[in-house]
């Protein structure tokens, strides 16, 4: 049996909302310590890997691990009747079971369960090795999300700089070209602040259009973490408070000269 | 010579905009204890039947019965500028009207006038017997919408049964299947309040492509009556505060073995 | 060398979402003493006029007279990364420049810098004569957008006619017709004050389509300042406080018998 109640079901709507558009079908991979979800995009070009700590939800079981295999168009639909203060509860069956039962529970009248048909997905379990990075960015979710999505209107490649003075964001297209620098501060208020942790300076670029797909995930943080270091994939991260994360990995792409 | 002045137009505004989906073309039958709406929808599915007493309009005028036929979808092109705080006055002739004038007066500076075309529309006026029904459930008007919109993502059919402990709304379709339970409950705040007065259990199907329709009323009232019967056509009912009601009638589905 | 520095960046912005979709190439014509836009519209139907005094910027420094050549729809792309408190700061070469440089500073934190490609557009200055007009109509600028908006649902063309009780604006159309009068009036509050200075009535016709896209300079101007004469062009004006205006000129229609 497997049994989860997640107080504010919010946070595994906003899960879901943040990874639809990027993957189609992925595996709820429950375990005794965290359900999980590791996917590749259906172009194969980045990775989005999500971690909720059994310690997050209000009441968990486990009894054996299992994978329950959900479209995440549909598993959408159905959280787009929960109630903005439900609760939801996991249910599913420890032999290969048919469906996810989820129950949303609000208000004293009303109670809602539905049950979502489940799908075997074949899925090879990717190893993340575990490095350290040469520069580490937090910064405030909204503004990345805010900088990248204004950034496509000038090109589709961004060229991210991080160095002593702060995170730069740089385009080239046709109509001109920007710079958009975000200095690294204190600020008393940690929604503001901006936190570089560098070895030495790394220069990258990236595809515009999939770190628009990471800022997706926005609502579930305050902040985002970017991590860099050269020829490897760019880590962003929005830490979710009390679960774990939702991390994005995608490969810097290649100057051709 | 019909006069009639409504002060808070938002009312008939609200009306328009709840029966134009439906409703293409409609007479507005005057007379002197009321304006009054009945038509079937375009695909001659359901019913819609509009109640305004003479008593709720501020001035009132009806020198003999007429029938004003006009077109839902121009008297909302008009009814768009109508002012937030803006009353109308309606006035046509006695004799065959060519034109429906409307009167838009709100702030001391503004004045608006507009004649809307007539046309005659054949329309045979249906009996709606009065009949007991055995379910009756009053629910916020709201929480109907939400349900009837949301369900319709799982499928076409919804079953509404109406028993002691609530009603329930379930629909099964192809990613799975979901049930809402509203139960009755006497909050202290009559929105919330969810009153069931039964004989017997009722369940019967119903297409939500045409509740959907209903819940296009929800702004005219903050409650919503549905009344059933077995295999008799739902009633579900808008009360218009001093004016009357707003009533939607539609036959069940009858389930195919 | 040209570099001006606007405090309020929004207002630029404003302007140039204003005249996007009247206008798609135009020069800032930068001098000593303001920087002017004039241009007809793609169809050569009206003309738009802009001034904003060098007074207006807090810093301005214009070495020699330039006409900077600028794709409105693009300067729109950069101005959409604009943050709502930023100031913009300008800088151009003298000598052909092939950018127009703009600086977004807010925040501490954040800088943003864009380079715009320029273009060499021919355009003949047209000579705009200071006539005086037989009506002069200042009224609220939101009130006469919602006007011109709701009366296109009527038809093409608007009558305004403007005598002694008012503005009047009346459409007739397939539906029906409609009139607004917008009464004079010595309201204390000024965004609701009507003014209306005559020495004659005067009485035109208007494309509606046209006095809709000058009203997409609403956001600009609490009032709008609406000039007729027989036979001659309308103006409609919104002063931009600090910096000067921008004015639309639509010859009227002439009634076909």
């Amino acid at each position: 049996m497997f049994e989860a109640q997640m107080q504010d079901g919010k946070i595994f709507k906003a899960i879901i909302e943040a990874i639809k558009d990027l993957v189609q079908d992925c595996n709820l991979d429950c375990s005794e310590e965290e359900v999980a979800i590791q996917s590749m995009d259906s172009a194969h070009v980045s990775l989005v890997a999500v971690r909720l700590s059994a310690g997050g939800f209000s009441n968990y079981r486990c009894d054996r691990p299992n994978s329950l295999g959900i479209n995440t168009a549909n598993m959408s639909k159905i959280l787009k009747m929960l109630g903005k203060d439900d609760s939801i509860t996991f249910k599913a069956e420890d032999e290969s079971p048919d469906n996810l039962t989820m129950l949303f529970e609000g208000g004293k009248t009303t109670i809602a369960d539905f049950d979502l048909k489940l799908m075997d997905i074949e899925a090879e379990q990717l190893g993340i090795p575990d490095t350290p990075y040469q520069c580490t960015v937090q910064m405030n979710a909204d503004e990345f999300q805010r900088i990248v999505r204004d950034l496509q209107v000038l090109g589709d490649t961004c060229t991210i700089s991080c160095g002593k003075e702060g995170i730069r964001f740089s385009v080239t297209g046709n109509i001109g070209n920007g710079n958009i620098l975000i200095r690294s501060n204190d600020e008393q208020n940690e929604k503001d602040r901006v936190t570089i942790t560098m070895d030495e300076p790394v220069e990258l670029n990236f595809a515009l259009r999939y770190l628009n797909f990471f800022t997706k995930a926005t609502p579930l943080s305050s902040s985002v973490i970017i991590s860099m270091s050269p020829d490897v994939p760019v880590v962003v991260e929005y830490p979710i408070e009390d679960f774990g994360h939702i991390k994005f990995y995608l490969a810097p792409k290649i100057e051709e000269d």
